[in-house]
């Protein structure tokens, strides 16, 4: 797409921090999330699901539950469509199991009764006879020639041959020599890493209130990134024509990639059709943990060979994710994001995508690429210890830069990870003195970003204000960033642009808040739509003053002779034509519908100080940098906010968070008390410096910065944390037992 | 605007009868009126009501009412916009008076509590002191010399001078010379009539959910003909910008008209702001009836003179409305309708709009159609009772057709009252034998139907089915004829049409459901929308075959090359195309915003067989025949569902209702058991005929149907009777006591 009239300075509206327009609403509890809404004959919902990692279902018997007084219905899998294929089987599969309980915490069943208590009263009386079988959950154990098949024929064509059933996809890229490339290094470091799976710990659980009538036609409210992806996949999961089911988008307390997956809204509708009552189905916290989320654990092998200045000669990744009882894990993008930060004549990565016997992993910020920097950083961490080398020097001469072949395939345009390693080495921390049992690490991190299908509309009232509905759910403070750019075009008050998420049945679609890409894609889509409101703005002008539209420009909300005409006429205020506008040839409205392909991708470098107790080896983070390139901060305060909640939950990643199986296969720790996610007083205040580098594919330079950040810590905290400690630390989380087993190792050589 | 590719026959889809897409979710309760949308922290409001006609406003005390427990706020004027002018002014003085209560039931107060029953508790411990004034509810005594003065100043420029202050507004119109027409005359009919206001009788009150922060941002739920009209007016009278509020229509159960006036709405957001909750507003049945509504009552001199050969000579009108506090009651439509169905060389009319201590009339079905059509229809009937002369062959001598100078000025384009009345007189019913006691009488009624601004939008979904947001709620089955008109352009299949109403923050603004303007001008706007899209997904089309995009057209839901590359390729169908589309160039989204201004006007004409009991003065309408011009029906049953619910209407205005003050200017009958509405058991089943002469003005030749239809019934209704009783009955409605009494006055002489 042809971008006109980009600008990147001069800005009225862009690059101030006015407060949220949702604010009010969030804080003085107005504001509508998932649970938060209800329906006249509204029932409520509980899922019923399996206590076994791996089991055969024999048989279900609902006649107990049914027969409990406030019961309306009961459904399994028969309730859903048939003959569904590909992913829209396995999203069934994972939303109501069909023969197999393939996790522990698969739905098998779910019921609707008049109160939520007797709903899960009932669950409990839904009998279901299972025949366990051999289970595995670890990533390593599941690509073993004796592990157990999670399914048979899962495998797609990526896959080489001879490799176990659960490796389901697999991929491979690169480019060069790196044999060779070795062979010319001064210093080969090779190491194996591993993460666990982490849960995106979003606050609010999964909740939704869906109808379906007889007649094929639905309405489902629901806590979601995308509800043009709720409504196709419920569509086909219930056999409905999409346009008839409409899908509004509440407000959403978290996501993280999280809620871009489908999990309770097909058994919400299923029950409200099999009842032909309105459905609600909250799900409680044990439920989020086990059977949605989480990310990807990792099994991962580095090699690099380094000269003595610091140049990389060979860079090569192995990268085993665990995806969970279907295929899915993000290998590729762990893979393609392991080396993107550096200009390697010699690179190679390899990406496997596993199943096991865990929930159906889910995207996670920036899915696949932390892991991967985790490992690649540990490693370029070793080489600059051992060559005694700056680690942001020997970074800055690897460095990706406009014309780099990046290492999975295309040649970067204009980029800015020099500038984020320049800003980093200048910025005080870098060289603030240290305390005696501190350590510093440094880290880059990647992500690609993206566009996506988006469909905005911008409808002018009659007093000159504007309502823009846009698509992606507001996830990060969006209708602030849509808002600013509107107000940049139409020339008008910031307060006097109202941003709703329009439901699927009014807007073009939309693809989900993801992939970093709503300030970008709708924020393009918005500016888009404002010029061509601003356009009809102008021909109305131009058909009052008898002049041709292209004499007329549009400046600070007035139309304005230009040309020729210039000072012929006063110019006209927004509201001047708009109050007339029913007159003048109908409503104004602006509006784009296009799949922009311009994000730019995006670098950050991150700088940690962490001091470990040696005692306890509990780690403190005690001073956080995160310097990331935003293309162009639309909303200051709020790209802050995405550099230092990517950094909050790398820090929960890094030190504390997993998911923690036992030997049956069971999850032991699905509650917040268990599953440690940091609280206010685990983080520093995390410091944010503000890049900007314009991405020539936005007309005011955006690029997405939602999942960057979240790239470097865990590799930043574990080479601070390995400094600290004085061993390098190679799993995941540091947490107080492994950083004591680690230290102990290390003391006993 | 230019129409392309209009057509009038060929249809598929378009004439056929399917099942509103609403119909399912209305049997069986799912679908959500006005009053059936809840929020969390929710309060309950009742309003304060004026028990005096007129009376100052000394002093208003609401601490008693603040002090019950469970109170969270109470309202008064000092809650509104200061500094209305014009309509806003009339319309917050009506929603809340300031100074003065006007008439029985004037809001003054309104409280918000955690109930409804402490609500209306509280509403009862708000003290106002009044100073009661002299009032007038009659419209001849409010226009006489010593009237009180509802408000004085309140006239425009249009009253002649000399007139009493109640008189407000003022129309003349009409060409040729009267005086020189009745001399022409073999015979001149001068005679009186009156007619009592009617409610417009909705079985649905009004009901509304506001929010409203501190950040002037608002949400509404509401029972409404339009919710762009009610977004402006609420967000002038709460002093907000427009595009802050966002107003969603609910279903509706019945608006007529009534529903495109704002009542409580604003007084829902004023007790929202204060509180800070989501507050409720569900008005009881005789609020409706006391501060809703009602149609202007009216008092009308009607002089006509004929030829024995039935030729009409001369017409002339006198036309006095009574508008109730405020300006607004329709006098211009009464006199322009009331000679419109006749082409005559000399015809004058004259309009008066009058003050009187009652609630503001809305409008109610062709607002001030009905009457005149009584009143001259009665006349005509008369005339052609005296000159022997058949009633349809006179209509038909001076019925105008295209070409003629309507007698309110301009000259109609394409016409179809010959047509009604040819088939009126086809019609079986008109030759039927009546029994001793029966009556026929027939009317033609006229109306003008309307365009306005209209926006709409047509989303595609990957599958190919579509969805298509409007901005005109569904008071008659539009639903089901976007639908149609939707599946005819795409050559998809009804059922894969999703019809929303489109709330205000989603769409351009749209002017209310009235006017007869759906099915016309949402219509088109659909028609037109969907050719955009048609354009669109043949773009798309002529892309992957890389043939020009005029080199493709669309045929039953298909892209087939043409032209030179005809047969070149296979028919593509939508959902080939659209399960692409994310990827061959975005969302396709059809689109339409204007002002239609082709609304074609519409006649019928109506039989009625009508008995009267002269021993009780109950009158029986045995046979009723409606025979009216839809241009084109779009959905043949719902227009004639259209048909009989404005005969039915009719006869209840005839028959029964009406508003009856005392002589201390209070309601005596605002109940559904003293207001007496026709059940089912008062009605004949409503025999229809649909005439079709389309429209120049709508691709499919639409004209609008729901409004015309109420235009004879009174005057069809009163000949009827008239004939049966053998007496002219000239005040509605004609309830036993008036026909007990016209037959008592006829005896006597």
């Amino acid at each position: 797409m042809a971008l006109d009239n980009t600008k990147s300075t001069g800005f009225t509206h862009v690059g101030t921090t006015p407060d949220r327009p949702d604010g009010v609403d969030k804080v003085t509890g107005r504001a509508r999330f998932g649970a938060d809404i209800t329906a006249p004959g509204m029932l409520h919902a509980a899922i019923v699901r399996s206590p076994h990692a791996h089991a055969r279902i024999k048989r279900i018997d609902t006649s107990k539950a049914e027969a409990l007084a406030g019961v309306k219905g009961v459904v399994t899998r028969a309730d859903f469509a048939t003959g569904l294929t590909g992913e829209n089987w396995n999203i069934l599969e994972n939303v109501m199991a069909g023969d197999t309980a393939l996790y522990d915490g698969h739905a098998v069943a779910a019921v609707a009764a008049t109160s939520s208590l007797i709903a899960r009263d009932a669950a409990k009386l839904v009998v279901v006879e299972y025949e366990p079988l051999p289970h595995v959950t670890d990533v390593d154990k599941a690509m073993a020639a004796d592990a157990p098949v999670i399914r048979e024929g899962a495998a797609d064509t990526s896959v080489p041959k001879g490799l176990h059933p659960n490796v389901v996809r697999y991929h491979e890229s690169g480019h060069g020599d790196v044999e060779a490339g070795f062979a010319e290094a001064d210093l080969v470091v090779e190491d194996h890493f591993k993460t666990e799976a982490t849960h995106q710990g979003y606050i609010e659980p999964h909740a939704c209130l869906g109808t379906l009538g007889g007649d094929g036609k639905g309405e489902l409210w629901c806590c979601t990134q995308g509800h043009w992806n709720v409504q196709k996949i419920c569509a086909a999961l219930l056999g409905l024509e999409t346009a008839n089911l409409r899908v509004t988008a509440s407000e959403i307390g978290g996501g993280f990639g999280g809620k871009t997956a489908v999990f309770i809204e097909p058994v919400a509708l299923a029950l409200a059709r099999k009842t032909n009552k309105p459905v609600k189905l909250v799900m409680p916290r044990a439920d989020v943990f086990k059977a949605t989320g989480p990310t990807a654990s990792t099994s991962m092998d580095i090699k690099i060979g380094m000269k003595k200045d610091g140049t990389i000669t060979a860079a090569q990744g192995t990268f085993r994710l665990q995806g969970g009882a279907f295929p899915g894990a993000p290998c590729e993008f762990t893979a393609m994001c392991a080396f993107a930060p550096y200009a390697l004549k010699n690179v190679r990565q390899v990406g496997y995508d596993v199943m096991s016997n865990r929930p159906k992993q889910a995207a996670y910020r920036a899915p696949g690429s932390p892991m991967a920097a985790f490992a690649v950083e540990s490693v370029i961490d070793e080489l600059c210890n051992r060559l005694d080398l700056d680690p942001i020097e020997t970074r800055l001469k690897n460095a990706s830069k406009k014309g780099t072949k990046a290492s999975f395939g295309p040649t970067f345009d204009r980029i800015g990870l020099v500038e984020t390693l320049e800003a980093a080495k200048a910025h005080p921390h870098y060289c603030a003195p240290l305390k005696p049992g501190q350590g510093r690490g440094i880290s880059c991190g990647f992500w690609f970003n993206h566009g996506g299908e988006t469909a905005v509309s911008l409808a002018l009232s009659e007093d000159g204000t504007a309502q823009l509905a846009v698509g992606t759910p507001d996830i990060g403070g969006s209708r602030a960033s849509m808002a600013l750019m509107a107000a940049e075009e139409l020339g008008i008050p910031y307060e006097n642009i109202r941003v709703t998420i329009a439901d699927t049945a009014t807007l073009g679609y939309n693809e989900v808040s993801h992939g970093s890409r709503v300030t970008y894609a709708s924020g393009l889509a918005t500016i888009q739509a404002a010029r061509d409101a601003v356009k009809k703005l102008c021909g109305r002008a131009a058909a009052k003053w008898g002049i041709p539209e292209d004499a007329v420009k549009w400046e600070n909300g007035c139309a304005v002779p230009s040309g020729p005409n210039a000072g012929d006429f006063d110019p006209l205020p927004i509201a001047e034509i708009t109050k007339r506008m029913g007159a003048t040839g109908g409503p104004i409205v602006g509006h784009f519908e296009a799949t922009p392909e311009g994000a730019g991708v995006s670098f950050a470098t991150h700088i940690v100080d962490a001091e470990v107790d040696p005692e306890t080896g509990k780690t403190s983070v005690v001073r956080y940098t995160v310097v990331q390139d935003a293309g162009k901060a639309i909303h200051p305060t709020y790209v802050e906010g995405q550099f230092q909640g990517g950094a909050a939950q790398g820090i929960g990643w890094a030190l504390n968070e997993e998911y923690i199986y036992g030997e049956d296969g069971r999850l032991q720790n699905a509650l917040f008390l268990d599953y440690r996610i940091p609280v206010a007083s685990d983080l520093p205040m995390i410091d944010t410096v503000i890049v900007e580098v314009p991405n020539p594919g936005h007309p005011y330079g955006v690029r997405g910065v939602g999942e960057t950040s979240i790239c470097p810590p865990l590799a930043a905290i574990a080479n601070a944390v390995s400094a600290a400690a004085g061993v390098r630390l190679r799993q995941l989380p540091m947490s107080p037992p492994r950083i004591l087993e680690a230290l102990e190792q290390q003391r006993n050589g």
